[in-house]
C-alpha cells in the first residue's frame, strides 16, 4: 500500500491576493477574502497587518483554515491595514520559506508584498542585483521587486514603484502594504484579475469579486492594466506605470480557473463560461441522448451546450468533495484509483445512452481517459467529448502552472490521435474564434498564448523555473 | 471576531460501517470504504483488524484522512479481517471515547463492533444490565449489544446474536469482527442500508454501494432485513434473527442522505431522487423561467423537476467546497455569513428571472430563508420553492439526527406560514404518496415516520439520549 | 541512521497515584501532584474529577506536561474531587487504551480508579468473570477490580470494596473516585507507598510525600497496609480490609525507585539510601582515591560510602538531562552511544585515579559495563564497583518492572563472573542484612523477593503478563 | 489557575554552533552535536547541509528533539557538509523567523550561517546598509554579516570575510557553510568558545568539546581568537582577521554556562569550577556542619569548597529534571512555586545543621531567596551562602543574556543588603582575583565586564536591541 495524491491533471495555478484598508479589524476580512479565494492556492496562506506603527505577520502551510487555525492568530494581527496571500502548490515539496506575503524592512520601513503572476525577466534582473551585492532568501521571483524598490534612488513610493517595474516584465497583480498604505499594482497587460471593493468606508483589493461577496462588500471596479492604486488616509488615489500597451487578459481564467460566481475583467465568469458551451454546441453538434459535465468546473459550459443543442443535461458523474491524500494497495492501478476516488459514474443515467461529455480543457488527457473508460463501463453506448476551449499546445509564462510541452497532449498529438487515446466516439474542441467570441463582451485584448504559442511578451529565459536558486535551497520548517 | 461552524441545517445522521474478509491487506480496503462513506460520518473514524490470532485497533478523531494520517497506521492493522466505522458528530463535544469500532474481550475472545442505527429500548436494557453488575464505559447504546452477547448462555455465535437481539428493539445495520469471522447483521425492519460485495475472493460489507465502487468490488446484494451474514473460512453463510416483520427501510436515505451514485435497498439513489423531482413537478407546477437546485444534494431532484416541467435547468448557486470552521466579525450576521460562505448566487443567471428553487427537504428552514433572500438580492424576480419530500414533522428514533419537534419548522407552522417565513412567492412540498411512488420500484415497506409521526416501533423511552450516563462522563484524550 | 531509545537498564516500574478531596480546583492540585510524581511513570497521564454531579476525564500520552498541555484542559476538569495517574511504559507500544484513571458507570454511578501495583491472581479472577459474561476493554488487571465491585451484592461501598479485594491477591495502592468521595486503598502487605496530606481543609492521597511538598500540603501519615480511607463530606474515615498479615513493604523503593526527597513507609528515602552507602563501605572497603556515583540515583549512597570510608567524593560522571529519543549513524555502536548520550566522564577528575563507582543496583549490567569502559578511557587507573543492594536474582510480581530471569545478570553469573564481564578491578554488593539494616528504622517487614526469590505471595500464574488479552488487543488512537 | 514558566533567574545565554565537513551523513553528526549543546539554546534548532550542488535546510522550534522529530528529516538533509544552530530564548515570543542557520543566496551561491555572540555596532552598520538599499528580513544582527559579505568587492571568500568583519565589532564564534566548504570564524577577542575536532577523516567545529565526546570525535584544538578556519577538499586551512588584540575570553562560561565535562578555551571546565570553589573556601571560611550545592551547576564548586574547607559535602537539595511549563493555582505564590517545582530540600540532611550553600552566581537573587527560605523551613540551623564568582553588577554586550542593571541585585545593593534580602546568616562572594586565579591555567586574557563594568569593547549603541526593527516586525508561522 502506498499514498497517492489525487490531484488530477488540471492546470493548477496562480495565487490569490488580498488587501484591506480602513477597518479596525482588517485581518479578519483579509482572512475571509482568502477563504473565498481558496481555489487560487492551497499550499500556504499568510497575512501581514499594520496598525500604523508595528506590522504583524502570520504564515502557515496548507489551507486558510489550517494556517489560521485559531482566532487568537487573527486577533494578534492588529491594525487597520492588511494584505494576504494564498499560494498554490507547484511541486510535492511544500515550503513555508516561500510562503507570502513577504515582509522586509527597507529604508522607508516595513514593506509586505503579495504577488499573483510571473515575471519573464526576473532571472537576469536577479543576476544583476546579486552581482551588485544583494542577497536572496527565497527562490521566488517576487523577492526581486523588494530589492528593486529598496535600491531605487527615487524619493516617493510611486516613483519607486515605477522605477522598480520599469525593470521588470511579466504578469503581476500585486498588493503591497506599508505602515500606512495599501497599494494595488497591475501589470500593463493585465494578465491576472484584480479588483476594488468597498464596505462601510473600508476598501478592499481582491483577486476575484467572489471575495467581496463573502465579506459583504460592494464591487467597485477592476484595477486597470498598468494602474497603481494607493489607498491611505487621503483616500484612493490612482497612478500609472510608464508602459502603456494593449491589454492581454488571461482567457484561461474564464475557461477554467476563476470561480463561476466571480466577476473578473469586469465580466461575469459564469456568463462567459456558458457562452463557451453554447459556441461549442454550434461548432460541434452531435446526435446524442444526454449532455453531462466533468464536475464542477465544466458544469456551466455543459449547461450552455445542452441548452443550445437541445440535448438533455444530466448529472452523470458524482464528484467526491472529501478529497486529499489516499492510500492504495499495490494491486490497484494508481491512475484508475485517483480518478475513481474523485468521480463516480451514475449508472442509471448513463446506461444505454449516447453521452456528450463536456470538459473545459484537456491538459495531459490522463484523467479524461480514465473518466471516459468509467462512463463506458457504466453502460454508456457512445461517448462524445466536447471541450469548451481549443487544444492547449504551449506552456504559460505568466503564472498558469501548465506542464511542459512534452506533457501537453495537444502539443504532441493530432485531434484524431487524441480521440483514439481517449477511446471515444468523437472529440470536438472549441475554436479559438469561438472562444474569443464567448468572452469578448465589450472588452478586448486577451492572451491566448497557451492555445496559440503567440506570446505577448516572450520569456527572456528558457524556463520560468530559476535554475540557479532551485539548485540553491531546499528548506523546511517545523513548529 | 469569533468562530462559527458552518454546518447548515440538514439532518446529519447516521454512520458508515464496513467489513472486509479474506484479503491479506484487509485494512487498506476498510480504509478506502470508509473514505467513500465519509458523508455518513465526520466526527471520528476507526478500524479493527484481525490476523486470526491478534486483533489490532486504531481510532482517530476527524475525517478518515485525519484519523489515518500515515500509511504506517494501516500497515500496523494486520490481517485478513477488518471492520471500520465513520461516526457522525452529534454535538459540539467530540469524544474519542465514543469512537467505534468498539473492541472488547469476552469469553469467546475479542469482539469488535461497528453500528449504524439506534435502539429504542437500550435504556431499560442497560438499567437491567447495570443492576446485574455490568459496567459501562461509554454513553453509546451500542455497548449494550456487547454485554448481551457476553452474558448470553448460548453456545454458538449465531445463537448468542439471536439471544442478544431478541432483547433489543430498533434500527441496526452492524458489522462484527471476531478473530476469524466478519458478521453483518441487519434489524428485521431494515431501516439502514447495508450490502455485500466481492473482489478477488475477498468479501465486503458496506453501508452503501459507492464504497464497493471505489474499492473496485462487485455489488452482490443487500443484506436482508433480519438477516445475519457470517463470513469465515467456510464461506458466506446466512442466518436469520427470530423476529420477522414487514420491512421499514428509511425513505429519507433516498431523499437526502445516501450518495446519489450509490445503490441502496437494491435501487439506485439517483433514479429515485430524479423521480422525486419529476413527481414534484407534476404536483406543483409553476410558471417560471429557470429551475435551480440547492447544490449538491438537490441537484438530481432539480433536474427531474426541470425535465418534467420543461423549464430550463440552471446553476444559480455555487457551492464552496472548502468548508470548515470560519471566523467572523461581530458586525457580521452569523446567520447570513454561514450561508454565504457555503453558497454564492450567480447573478448573471438569476437577474430578472422567475426562479424555481428545488430543495430536498426543509428541517429548520433557516438556511433556505437566507438562500432565498440571497437569490432576491441577486435579482431574481420571483422565487418559488419546491421541496422533493413532504414536511418533516416528527423526530427520528432510528438513527437520523433531526432536531427536536420544537425546532422542526413544519411541526409548528402551516405551509402558508412557512412560505411567509421564507419570504417566497410560492412553496410546494411533494406529497407522501408522490414520495413513496418515486422510491417504490419493486420494493415496498418504507419508514416515513419523520413525515407522518407514524412510528413502526415506538420508542420505549422519552428520549434516545441516555440521561443517566450523560450526567456521568465527560471524557477527552490527547495523544 | 536510525533511532534509539536511550533508556538504560534500570528497573522502570510502578505508577504514581493521586487523590484530592475538598478543594474547588481539585484538578490543578492533582496535576501538580502528578508532576511531582513524574518519575513513577512517563507513558501516560490522566485525571478524573467530579463536581458531585458530573464527572470529567482527560487522558493523554507522554509526560504530565504533554498530556495536560493547556490550562483549559484543567479548567474543564471541574469539581472538588479528583484522582490522577501516571503510567509507566512497559513496552515500545504506548497505548492510550490502557491509560488510567479508568472510568466506568456501574449501578452506584460513575467510578474512577488509579492503581499502582500488580495482582498475582487477576488472570484466574478474570477468567471467572469472563465465563460469567463480563466483557473487558483493556489488558490491564486493574479492570478486574471494577467488575468485582460492580458485581458485588453488598450494599455499601466499603463492603463492596472488601468483597472485591477478598477475591484479589497482590500489590495495590489505589485511589478511587465516586461522585462524592475519594477512597484510598492499600493492600494488606503494603508493598507500594501511599500517604495522606492536608492543606487548607482539603485532603490529598499521593504515592510519595514529594507530591505534598510541591502542592504545599502537610504530610499526615501513611495509609496503613490493609487500610481503606474514605474521604467525603463527613471527613476522613478509616476502614480495614479483611486480611491481616505482616507488612511487606518494597525495599527496592528505598534502593532506587522513590525520589530521595520523599518520605515513604514513614521514613526519609534519603536517610535510608545514605545508610545503604555507609553499610556498603563497611562491608566492602577498598584502597582508592575517589568515590563517584552513577548519577543521580546513586548520589546519596555514594556520599554515604565516601563519608564512612573517608575517601573523597567526586563528580566523575556528568548526566545529560535533555534525554529522549536520539538518532544514530549505523557506524556508531548503539550500546556505546546510548550510554554516552546520558553520561559523560570528567577527565580531570578521573585521570590517574583509583576510582570507586557506587551504583544502586545492577539489572542487566550492560549500562554499567559501558560506563566503566568510559571511566577507563578517561584515565581511571583502577575501577572498583560497589553496589548498594544485593544481587537481583528474581523478577518482581508486585509492580516493579524487572526483566525476566534470563536477563538478570546476577541470576546467571557469579559475582566474579560479573566482575569480569564489567571489566573492573573489584566488585562488591551490599549484603541482604546490610540492606535490611539500613532501611529498618522502627519499621519492620520488607519484601526482598527480587534479591532472595522468597515471594511473600507466590504468583498464581506463570507470568504477570496476561497471555489471553495480550493476544487480544493492540490498540492505538490519534486525536 | 494560570501557567508559569519555571525558568529561574540564571543567565540564559548564548547559542550553540556546529559545523561538519567530510562525512557522507554530515547532518546526523550535526544533529548529535546540537543534542550535546542543548544547554546553550532551547528555543529553536536548525541544520543546513550541502551535497556540493544543492543545499538543504530544516528549522524547528523547541528542543533539538522537537525540531528534528523524525529521522526522515535528517535523511533529507543530504551531503557531506552541515552547519547547525541551537538558539536560546530571549523573550516570551518565540519566532521561527529568527531561527538559525540563516540561509541566503549571494553572488557566490548559497551561504548559511550560525552565530554565537553579539555585535556592538550592528545598528549603525545596518542603518548604513539600509540607506544603501539593503533589505532586512529578521531582527537579528547576524543578518548584517550576510549583507556585508554579499556587498564586498573582494574576490575570495577569505577576503570577503576579512572585509565584512573589519566593519563589525563584537563577539562572534561562527560557522559558515558554502556549497563546498565549512568555515569557522572567531572574533579577535575570542569571547565565545569554539573548537575543532576530527573523526574518521571528517572534521567538526563545535561550541564546546562535549559535542565531540558524544559524536566520538577527537578534540584537536581551539579555533584561536581572530582565526578563520576554512575546511574544504584541500584540507583545514587557517587565516586571520585583520584586527589583532588581546584575548578576552568570557570568564562566565567557566563560572556557569558551559557544561562541566567540556573543555573550553583549552581548559577543563570542571577543573576551573572546582578551583573556584577552593578559592572561595580560602576567602570565606565558615564554621558549619555541611556544604551543599544549588544543583547541578554549582555541584563542582561546592565539592571544591567542601574539600578545601574540610566540611562534609552533602546533597541537601534535590533537583527535579522533568521541568517545563507548570500551571498553578491563584492561591499559590508563583515565586515560591517555581522554585519548589525545581528544587526540594532533603529534610534528613538539613535538620539541625549549620549549612553552607554554594551557588555559582547571583543574578536577581529571587530564586536563592526562596531556596534559603526552603532550607530554613526544612530545619537548617544556620544558612551561609557562598558564591563562586564576584557580584554581577553590569550587563553583558557580548552574548550573555543578563537582565538590565536595574534587575541585577548586586548593582543596587551592598553585600550586607543582599545578605539581609536573602535572609541568611552570612554571605561571601569570591573576589575578582580569586576567580581569575582559578581559571588562569596557562592562559590569560578574560573578559570580566559583568563583574567590573570594564568593557573591552564598549557598545556603540545604547542597547543591543534594535529599536527600529523591533517596531517593524512581529512574525509567526504555523506548519
Amino acid at each position: 500500500m502506498h499514498a497517492i495524491n489525487k490531484q488530477v491533471d488540471k492546470p493548477k495555478s496562480n495565487c490569490g491576493v488580498v488587501g484591506v484598508f480602513g477597518h479596525p479589524d482588517a485581518s479578519i476580512f483579509a482572512y475571509q477574502a482568502l477563504y473565498a479565494l481558496q481555489h487560487r492556492g492551497q499550499e500556504s496562506s499568510g497575512i501581514v497587518s499594520s496598525d500604523g506603527e508595528k506590522v504583524y505577520r502570520h504564515l502557515g502551510m496548507g489551507l486558510v483554515n489550517d494556517a489560521f487555525s485559531d482566532i487568537s492568530i487573527l486577533k494578534g494581527l492588529k491594525g487597520q491595514l492588511a494584505v494576504g496571500h494564498n499560494r498554490y502548490s507547484t511541486t510535492g515539496s511544500t515550503m513555508l520559506h516561500n510562503a507570502q506575503p513577504f515582509l522586509v524592512n527597507f529604508k522607508e520601513g516595513p514593506l509586505a508584498i503579495s504577488h499573483n503572476g510571473n515575471f519573464v525577466n526576473s532571472k537576469s534582473v536577479r543576476s544583476r542585483l546579486v552581482a551588485d551585492g544583494s542577497i536572496f532568501q527565497t527562490t521566488s521571483d517576487t523577492e526581486v521587486v523588494l530589492h528593486l524598490m529598496a535600491r531605487s534612488r527615487e524619493e516617493t513610493i510611486v516613483k519607486r514603484i515605477r522605477d522598480a517595474f520599469a525593470q521588470l516584465k511579466g504578469a503581476y497583480s500585486m498588493v503591497l502594504l506599508t505602515r500606512e498604505s495599501i497599494i494595488g499594482i497591475r501589470d500593463p497587460r493585465g494578465w491576472r484579475p484584480i479588483c476594488l471593493g468597498r464596505k462601510d468606508g473600508a476598501h478592499f483589493i481582491v483577486s476575484e469579486s467572489c471575495a467581496l461577496d463573502l465579506i459583504g462588500a460592494e464591487y467597485l471596479r477592476e484595477i486597470e492594466p498598468g494602474e497603481i492604486v494607493i489607498i491611505d488616509k487621503s483616500g484612493v488615489n490612482s497612478y500609472w506605470l510608464e508602459e502603456q500597451v494593449e491589454r492581454k487578459a488571461c482567457i484561461f481564467e474564464y475557461v477554467y480557473f476563476s470561480r463561476p460566481d466571480s466577476k473578473i475583467f469586469d465580466e461575469n465568469v459564469d456568463k462567459a463560461r456558458r457562452k463557451l458551451g453554447k459556441n461549442l454546441a454550434l461548432e460541434h453538434p452531435v446526435d446524442a441522448d444526454i449532455v453531462i459535465a466533468v464536475p464542477d468546473s465544466s458544469n456551466t459550459a455543459a449547461l450552455g451546450y445542452a441548452n443550445r443543442s437541445g440535448i438533455k443535461f444530466e448529472i452523470g458523474l458524482i464528484r467526491n468533495h472529501y478529497v486529499g491524500r489516499t492510500f492504495i494497495h499495490p494491486d490497484q492501478s494508481e491512475r484508475d484509483f485517483k480518478v475513481r476516488v474523485k468521480f463516480n459514474p451514475v449508472e442509471g443515467v448513463l446506461k444505454g445512452r449516447r453521452v456528450v461529455v463536456v470538459d473545459d480543457s484537456i491538459v495531459r488527457g490522463t484523467t479524461l481517459k480514465q473518466l471516459t473508460k468509467m462512463l463506458r463501463k457504466a453502460g454508456a453506448k457512445e461517448v462524445h467529448v466536447r471541450v469548451s476551449s481549443p487544444p492547449i499546445i504551449s506552456p504559460c509564462f505568466y503564472g498558469m502552472d501548465f506542464p511542459t510541452m512534452d506533457e501537453l497532449i495537444a502539443s504532441n498529438k493530432t485531434i484524431e490521435e487524441i480521440r483514439k487515446y481517449l477511446g471515444v466516439d468523437s472529440l470536438g474542441y472549441l475554436s479559438l474564434e469561438g472562444m474569443v467570441d464567448a468572452v469578448s463582451n465589450d472588452q478586448k485584448g486577451f492572451c491566448t498564448a497557451c492555445f496559440t504559442g503567440d506570446y505577448p511578451l516572450p520569456p527572456e529565459e528558457a524556463s520560468n523555473k530559476l535554475k540557479y536558486e532551485d539548485a540553491g535551497t531546499i528548506s523546511n520548517n517545523t513548529y
